[in-house]
């Protein structure tokens, strides 16, 4: 049975408190063989990498054999069922156009002192996009990842995506076309990861690599880290539902599955004023669980992670929203913006009765790869930021110099770097 | 003596790729000691943080004894120069005046499909500043690392800085007062990067911990990344000068050392297209060495990682700078501004022959904390968005649900995902 807590129990806080503690992450030791797998790759290059394609994914390829060719794309993409093909273009172009908005400007100004300052923004060279193969291989995926790489302006965007068993799934393909992936390689794993990072022979490097993973994946990308950038290391799937007793149960209910159906370690979490419309949720659960395709993994999660939170008034909601940060949280209420005005940690917000969490999933717009396990405190969704860098721009003149130059002698001194003051006092005539 | 490299030398991409494979690092093994230290400021809390204190900085404090009092900041204050507290209040306005200008706006509209859609910025709660003691205790980076978060909002921001044997610098005391630092903690290392994460009984735990540190310090950031979040893990400082014959050689002799004499193991290099001027800024470096009280460390960086690359013609150097993606880009030529278009790569651009890069490192305003080792390819140096994070925000009505929803269904569905397509069908009568 999911956690009951209500917040006039004298334990409330203990209960809280063990609920925002609860481990859901998988420990496998699997570090050491990653070490492995990216040290071989860097030694010996594709050769590495097709040896462990061979092992991992029972596919007997060489080099030339990693790479998906344009006519296997169109292959793809042809048999792919017209309908579902536009329902891809439709979420690609929305994707698209809300990332647009992201692209931050360029400043350039000059000060009071005549210092000129600014920073530019440019992209990334190139990109990796890790796709998972077998269950997990979402095409919705492959187009929030790759999108807002291709808004920034990256130049060369590569996918990897492992092929067990030699089976690809056309979608996967579809959307890599629709989103302007430029190289295909089915390849997974770490031996994945250090190719990326590192290069072969038929692979080059790439500066950043993004998409989720298992967990060799991950610790392959924490290993790399640092030869190259990295997006977040995602954790299971979370959606925390604010709900008041106007809501249809069965609504939030389905809600709360469509994230506990992701994965056993999932967790769902309803906070609600209406402890009667608790119980009717709980009743819509069950009934859903009867006829859902993935109850096994919806009801395991639901039963080992899942928490409902009775409060007296969703006026003290937000406190416990912001201690959970949630990566999506839902506010069914009247006035939803009112309430998310309260709400400082969450990694994207579906405001009112109206806005299930898998319309983000797929086709509102904005990205899906979003902050786990609490991270939502310090971390925002991936977007057109992650695929940019800035550089600061600095212009002295004689005169400028001159004016701000004695500070920064007189600082660099203080600081015993009496060649960074010389450096400064030498344009200066201080010397 | 450094490398010397021409262009036209026929074992040129040997040397270049030789120079970019250089380990600076210091790969000490200190994983293990630290994470024993994490663990037991986990378990024991103050206890430990004091045991360790008293161990690696000979401190005998108590619980209490960590904090540092209002008036002992107060003392430290008024024991600084008028002069130099008037340097760092003006390093202080000049940072703030430009990190101003980073604050990203929120976004809200309302798409041709009535979809509301947007987001919003909120800063982190709380972070904190790890502060070197000793030799690298520069109170210039405490206002680099301080003032983008206060810019940020950020409301509690906590700086540790160890004091071994009792030594605190009176600057580092006044920098944190002019930044507007809330707490401060006599505690430094593994256990002072704990304490932050996870918190004692004394000090409340943070969301973010940001500022650099000896190797401890940075194998306690990877480790308590995830529980909060970490900036860059800092390597040694880097300079590249592309200077045409036209500079005084002394002057860029200048602004190589002061990266130099940093650290034995930062790298200078120098890009000419002029060989005899190349000889001249080598002969004015010896000289400058002989007067500079940091020669010895200076000048063991410019020996064992120092580089002069030759070319035939500056418009050859843009493809080398991308290649070796600097921290810190001196453009010592006339039109720099037309050689800075060309380059992708680079933490800070310094324009111009009157632009030290030590201008930067105190006064300019731009972010002393830029990315290193070659990470320049694929993040930017530390600024106000390291201290706020995103929430998508999306509103769907009755009619814009039932518009988008459908393809969102069809995606579910693809992806076999039955629960995220109920969710949305439920809510359009789609059942």
């Amino acid at each position: 049975m999911p956690i009951k807590l209500s917040i006039t129990d004298a334990d409330f806080e203990d209960g809280f408190v063990k609920l925002l503690g609860m481990k859901r992450e998988s420990d496998a030791d699997v570090d050491a063989v990653v070490a492995d797998i990216i040290a071989a790759v860097r030694a010996r290059g594709d050769a590495a990498v097709c040896e462990y394609t061979n092992k991992f994914d029972r596919l007997n390829i060489d080099a030339k054999g990693m790479v998906v060719t344009k006519d296997e794309v169109d292959a793809a993409v042809a048999a792919v069922e017209p309908d579902l093909l536009k329902s891809l273009e439709l979420a690609a172009e929305r994707i698209r156009s809300y990332h647009d908005r992201q692209m931050p400007a360029d400043e350039r100004y000059i000060d009071a002192s005549g210092v000129e300052l600014g920073w530019r923004w440019r992209p990334v060279s190139a990109a990796g996009l890790y796709v998972p193969g077998g269950l997990a291989s979402y095409p919705s995926s492959v187009l929030m990842n790759a999108i807002p790489a291709k808004v920034a302006g990256v130049e060369r965007l590569v996918m990897v995506v492992p092929t067990p068993d030699n089976k690809m799934n056309p979608l996967v393909l579809a959307a890599a076309r629709i989103a302007g992936i430029d190289e295909i390689y089915r390849i997974g794993g770490a031996q994945a990861i250090a190719a990326l990072a590192y290069g072969t022979e038929t692979i080059k490097p790439v500066d950043k690599i993004v998409g989720p993973g298992n967990a060799f994946v991950a610790a392959a990308k924490r290993r790399v880290f640092g030869q190259v950038g990295i997006d977040m290391i995602a954790g299971p799937s979370e959606i925390l539902v604010v709900a008041d007793g106007s809501n249809d149960p069965s609504w939030v209910a389905a809600d709360l599955l469509s994230q506990a159906e992701h994965d056993p370690v999932a967790q769902s979490i309803l906070i609600t004023d209406d402890a009667a419309f608790a119980d009717r949720v709980q009743e819509a659960i069950d009934m859903h669980l009867e006829t859902l395709p993935r109850a096994e993994i919806a009801g395991a999660s639901w039963r080992d992670f899942g928490a409902i939170v009775v409060v007296e008034n969703l006026t003290q909601a937000p406190a416990l929203v912001d201690r959970i940060a949630p990566e999506h949280l839902e506010l069914a209420v009247d006035d939803p913006d009112a309430l998310a005005e309260d709400i400082h940690h969450a990694g994207a917000i579906f405001l009112g009765r109206y806005t299930p969490e898998a319309i983000g999933d797929y086709v509102a717009g904005p990205n899906h790869v979003l902050p786990t396990a609490r991270s939502a405190r310090f971390s925002s969704g991936l977007g057109v930021l992650d695929f940019i860098k800035r550089s600061s721009l600095i212009k002295c003149t004689p005169e400028s110099l001159a004016k701000i130059g004695p500070a920064a002698i007189a600082l660099a001194e203080s600081e015993g770097l009496q060649a960074h003051g010389l450096s400064v006092a030498i344009r200066s005539n201080r010397m």
